[in-house]
């Protein structure tokens, strides 16, 4: 899968997976929306009640910046599985224009977010390593 | 959901996604198959090159054992929204009667596995807590 594949199947993807760590060392990971724009990935906390604003995602974020989306493709015909991975550097968007054009990205793919935008942080993740597999062009080390 | 429905779901799953901590530092995650039994999850190497066997997520989990099996439920209806998360200690099992007991596990729940038994070790996770989100019923903090 070359770099403008990787780039596709994961702009188009409906859902990823969310991995960082904790600030004691331990994985976390969580399925999320998400939107990609020009290298940089956005995931937004869209619960309403006030205290899933401490969500665990980022008190992760702010202690350690390092996290991963992982978008993937499962079926029983393992000849046709693939994975593709961003590897990156996080931050937390607590509000600003960058917190708005990623909310403004988020509504243009999920006509969800059209009737109930979010209302917490977005978390901003730069891509800075992509990694793929394929079931048929096995690339190894993950 | 209940603890009962959580491991139902689980067990059920046809992939997972482990997520690992890397010696230094930044989070790694990836697609897996894998079988629950009593309270153990069991992940393989599946893939034959020799090279293969030198994988990350074996080097994350030597250096670093704590480790989180996410499954979960995407869907265009988010009010349909689920997922399970099981937290714990994992270790690999590159051979032994732990490891034949797995395999055999991935084989029952796998036709895939019965016709090209998995050659590479096996990663045990101990479940040590269990973590579960519907879209209907939040329960926050992660």
């Amino acid at each position: 899968m070359d770099a403008e594949a990787q780039r596709a199947v994961v702009a188009a993807a409906r859902v990823g997976h969310l991995a960082t760590v904790t600030p004691d060392g331990r994985p976390h990971v969580v399925p999320c929306c998400f939107a990609l724009e020009e290298g940089r990935i956005w995931t937004a906390v869209d619960h309403k009640p006030k205290r899933s604003l401490r969500l665990q995602r980022l008190a992760n974020v702010r202690a350690n910046p390092r996290a991963s989306l992982l978008v993937d493709h499962y079926e029983e015909d393992w000849t046709r599985l693939w994975w593709v991975r961003v590897d990156g550097t996080a931050e937390v968007l607590e509000g600003g224009s960058e917190r708005d054009w990623a909310l403004a990205a988020l509504a243009a793919k999920y006509a969800q977010y059209r009737d109930a935008p979010p209302e917490g942080p977005v978390i901003a993740l730069a891509a800075e390593r992509w990694r793929a597999w394929t079931a048929r062009e096995p690339s190894l080390g993950s």
